[in-house]
Formats: structure tokens, sequence, C-alpha cells
């Protein structure tokens, strides 16, 4: 047997992956921003293997705490064996980080929930730790713990902290009519991928210029983590909530939640390159596709229109982006506005009610 | 098609299940006990659907957070019948706030995750929730958030988040050579209930006297939280852990996480009724089975023996409880005392390394 092939138990397991790859986790934790996250100190995190892990806080903050779990083995492009499990691992704590972003919180650490099959590897174990692992590293939530241990199939879940100023948390309800609404990135690009992949049929254009990118929404999601944190400390953003469950979903969420109706300008909507390319190909309308359940983690934000300047600025000095794709408006509803200045409904699948 | 056959999707859920139950938590949120917990406010719960659950924490505490998947659907008992998917959910919150109350801690929150197959209807779901619920109003810890939606099976995952005043949470390394050490309460009803229900062996003995109470080790199970709040406010337990993953692999785990050995004396072993009437039955050895991987959650802990009846007095004043089994050593190692004061191995399945 190969030291490939090897599947240890549990304690083992626990000594001589989680051990080693979190060695001085907890003596080495900083926060590395500014207050409130730098009033936050480890005391106890995955290196000492206690009930739970422990975080000294000092002084009023917001704590904001988030779960998600990821239906890793049922990801389409990891059936396709396009995906490895580190990139499962990656994926879990992004998509759970950006829950903490869309808060408008700095991260502060992630619980990870770990079940694998008994016929999973002391190798492919390590890798789904290690995804896990850089993920966080990545964006500055240190896997503190979690859970490891056997189950019929690989399971994967996770629990992402994060703090803010007190009163600082970015809720879905704040947004009042008549401000802007925006996005800190396009969407649609994980839900090219999937189409494009699903369907079998390569094209030379998008094998050639765009598979990476396509590959990249799902292996490494980006949770936008300097967005949130720019958001939440500059006290004028009014709501926010990641995309991950599509855009048309996100903007009647916030909309419901809110009291207020959207309008979004079809000329403010981008399309990424490769969800342009993959909807020629396969003669996809990409109105559909950036609006539908594409899983991507880009924040979607309210900011009443005098603040839109000083909220740019502040996105520039940290290095993050925005832009306005539509305008909130007290009639309720959200609504498309074309090109020619006809009001639609949102094309695209909303995540919406059984149509019994 | 009956009601009680209906399976919605996930926003109908949210609406009909989770926001019925959870209606106006946030505002209702107290903390119910003392500082620091009473410093704890809840500003976003399960009733807000938020990307996260918002806590607002004024002045220093500590945080404690801890993770478990629950395998609901493997329990043994449940796949005998003798589990409903209610106490499924009671045990999920048990499980993980029981992590808190080994920590020391207030409970102030459980995030849980519940994925379900497609043919779950809205009633099994539903009693899924309420035993989370029901369990974490028992236990003080209101289910704040998490995720629910479908997946192949059912898949139960939860964190628990408390809170305790600075420097006040228990580890499992804090235990100096000398100590006492301590539990809540005797182990092995859960092992023993496994036993009996997987025998098919029925006793009318059994059956009569101690069948509710070997349920309820699996249906029912408690969460030491009042012993954990006593123990964190003291100031003289100097370690802790609970004994979910079996006696032995607890005492074993302590003593090497704090670098000191463990003598337990047979003496002041305590036997449950139930189990003992179990291994009369079914020809097994007491010992084994309170040691062995019974996953009880009771709180193994060491204290100064100075500082013994002081603890008491505050065990008896909170109306929680507690007996010594054992004594710390410098020599390491973990042994029994034999009646006839012979030295043994600990009897009992430990939590170890595989034997290749």
């Amino acid at each position: 047997m190969s030291a490939e092939d090897h599947c240890s138990d549990e304690p083992t397991r626990l000594e001589n992956t989680i051990m080693a790859i979190f060695s001085s986790q907890t003596p080495n934790y900083r926060a590395r921003a500014a207050a409130p996250a730098s009033q936050v100190r480890l005391t106890a995190g995955a290196d000492t293997q206690d009930d739970c892990a422990v975080f000294s806080f000092h002084g009023n903050q917001q704590l904001v705490v988030g779960s998600d779990y990821v239906r890793g083995p049922k990801f389409r492009l990891y059936e396709y064996g396009l995906l490895t499990e580190y990139d499962l691992g990656y994926y879990l704590a992004a998509a759970n980080i950006s829950d903490v972003a869309a808060m408008g919180a700095h991260p502060i650490g992630l619980l990870s929930v770990i079940r694998y099959p008994p016929a999973m590897t002391d190798f492919v174990f390590k890798q789904v730790v290690l995804g896990i692992h850089d993920a966080c590293e990545t964006f500055g939530a240190p896997n503190v713990g979690g859970d490891i241990g056997g189950a019929e199939r690989l399971i994967l879940s996770a629990t992402a902290l994060g703090v803010c100023r007190p009163g600082g948390a970015l809720l879905r309800s704040g947004a009042k009519a008549g401000e802007l609404v925006c996005l800190t990135g396009p969407t649609g690009t994980a839900g090219a991928a999937t189409a494009y992949f699903r369907a079998r049929d390569t094209s030379d254009d998008i094998e050639t210029r765009h598979r990476e990118e396509l590959l990249a929404s799902w292996a490494r999601p980006r949770a936008r983590t300097t967005a949130g944190i720019t958001m939440g400390e500059s006290g004028v953003v009014t709501s926010c909530q990641d995309t991950s469950d599509g855009l048309k979903a996100t903007l009647e969420c916030v909309a419901s939640a809110s009291g207020v109706g959207i309008t979004v300008f079809e000329d403010r909507l981008r399309i990424p390159p490769p969800v342009r390319a993959v909807c020629r190909h396969l003669r996809l309308d990409p109105l559909e596709v950036i609006m539908g359940d594409s899983v991507d983690f880009e924040l979607l934000f309210t900011v009443p229109p005098e603040k839109q300047d000083p909220l740019e600025e502040m996105f520039d000095e940290a290095g993050a982006e925005f832009h306005s794709i539509g305008v909130t408006t007290s009639e309720r509803g959200v609504h498309l506005e074309t090109r020619s200045g006809q009001r639609l409904p949102l094309p695209g699948k909303s995540w919406r009610h059984q149509q019994n």
C-alpha cells in the first residue's frame, strides 16, 4: 500500500494532519486590521483541540456568525473531474467568509466540519484541509476548529465569524427608496461555467481564452472581504447581501426585506467576457445567466446617491471597486429598465416559491 | 395529497416553518444570566434571515464557539424506529451546547445546518426544527440562524456559541498534578441503551423499569450548562471536557493535554441502575460500558482538593452536582485503582489510534 492510499483514523488525522497544518496558530494569531478586529485575540484555536475555539473580545463590538453547508460532491464541475478536493475545501471557506463580508464585518475565524467516507485517503483528506486553510489565509479568517470524522460520504459545512464596530453590521433590511443599488463586480461567470462544462460542447475560443476564468469561478471563489470591511466602516452603506443565491434572488430579497422596490438599468449591467462567449456558443441569453442561479460571491448593496463619491474614494484607497446597476423605489417590485426605456420583469430564475 | 405529505421548497419552508417558529426572536432576546452573558444582545437572529446572525458585545469577554456534526440517520436507535426526527433535532442542539458548557461558558446562541432529502415532508422538517428549537430553549441558547436546503440525505450539523468572563474559558490543558478529577454525573447510559436495543433481546425488568431512561439518553440528552456556568464563574476549576467521546477517551485527552497522569478509583465510579441492569442481562462488564464509547454529555473536570468544598457549595446553590472519581498524578498515564488496591490499565475502548 502506498502512502497515498492510507486511511488513518480520526485521532491520527488530528495529530498528523490537523496539528501539523495548524501548529502554533493560537500564539501566532494576529488581528491584521484596525479596530475592532485588532481588539480580538485567539485564546484557543485549532491547535489546542478543545471543545470550542475561544476568542477574547475587548471593548464593544458586534459579532457576526453564519453557517453554510456546501454541496461539494454534488458540484457538477467536481463530478466532471474539473475540481479537486482542495478546490472543495477552498470553496467551503470562501463561501462562508463571503457571508461575513456581506455583513460589513472583519473576518476573525472559521470553523469547518469535514466528514468523510471510509475510503477517503489521508492524502485526499489533507487536500481538503489545505484548501480550507489556504482560503482562510487568503481572506484573513483563520480556521480555528470544527469537527472531523467519518460519514457515508463527504460532507462539508462551516461557520464563519466576524466583528464590526457597534451598529456596523449591514443587514438586508436597511435600504430606503431613492438609493443606488450597487455590485462589487459582475455576476454570471459561475453559472456560465456550469452551463458550458455541462453541455460538453467545447469551443476553441472558450478553451483558449476563457476556460481558466470559468473554472476559477468554482475553484477559487473570491469572498469580497476588503469591500465588505470598507462598507462596514464607511457608515454610508444601508443594506448588503452576497449574490450566492443568484443576482435576481438577491435583488428580490433586499427589496422585500427593506420594503422597497428596485429598478435595474440594462445599460448598467456588465457581462463578463467568459459569460458573453459561453452565451454566444450555447445560444443563451446573457441577461438570464447573470440574473439567474449563478453562484457568484459578489456583494449587492445600497447607498444614498450623495454618498457614492465618498464611498468610491474609500473603495479606491482599499483597492476594491463597485458599480451601480439600479435604484431603489418606493413602489414595490423588482424590474428591469431596458435600453429602449421599457419596464420589464427581471429575466432569470429567481429563488422562488413552488408554483403549486 | 394530505397536508402531512407536502414537500415545500426552501423559500416556502423559511417562510412557513422557520419564520413561524422564530418570529420576534430578535426583539425578544434576553440574556437570562448575570454578566458577562447579560452584556450580549441579539441584533439579528433567525427571524431576520440575514447572511449572518449578529450579536452585540459590550465590555470585555471571551467568546467560545464549537461545531459538531451529528450522525442522526446513522444513530442505531433512529434506525430501529426508537427515535423521531424531533429527537434528532433535540440531540443536535444539546450535543453542540454541551461543548459550550464544557468551556465553562454561558450559551448565547446556536446556528443549525439542516439539509434534507427531497422526500422529507414539511411535517417532518418542522419536527427537526422544533426539536432544535426546544433544546435551545431548554439550554438557553436560542437558535439564531444557519442553513437549510436540499441534499441527498438528512444532514445535521450545528455551531454553538457562548461567552464567559475574560480568562474564564476552561481548557483541557489546565490540570496540575495532585488535583481531584470529577464528573457532573455517571456515564454509560447511552452506551447501555445502544447495546440493549441492538441485542433485540428484551428483558421484562428493563422494559418496565429502565426503558424510558435508556431511550432518554439519546432522545433528551442533557447539556450540563448550569454546571458549566458554575465552574466557569468559580475560578477554581482548572480543566474541563465533556464525555461525548467516552469517559476513557476524555480522561486520556485531559491527561495528555495537561501533561499529567490520572488514577481513577474503582470504588468511586457510579454505575447507573439502567447500565447495571443491561450489563446483567447481556453479560457485559459495567466498567467497560461506563468507560467505553458511550456518548454521554457529562462534564469531566479537575479542581484542587482544597477547593472541593467551596465548589460543592456553589454547585448546591446552582442546583447542580458532581462527584470525584480520581486524582491527577505527576506520573503520566491513565490507570484504574481497583477496590483491592491493584493498579490496572483503564478498561473500555479508548478513542484510539489504529493499531497498524
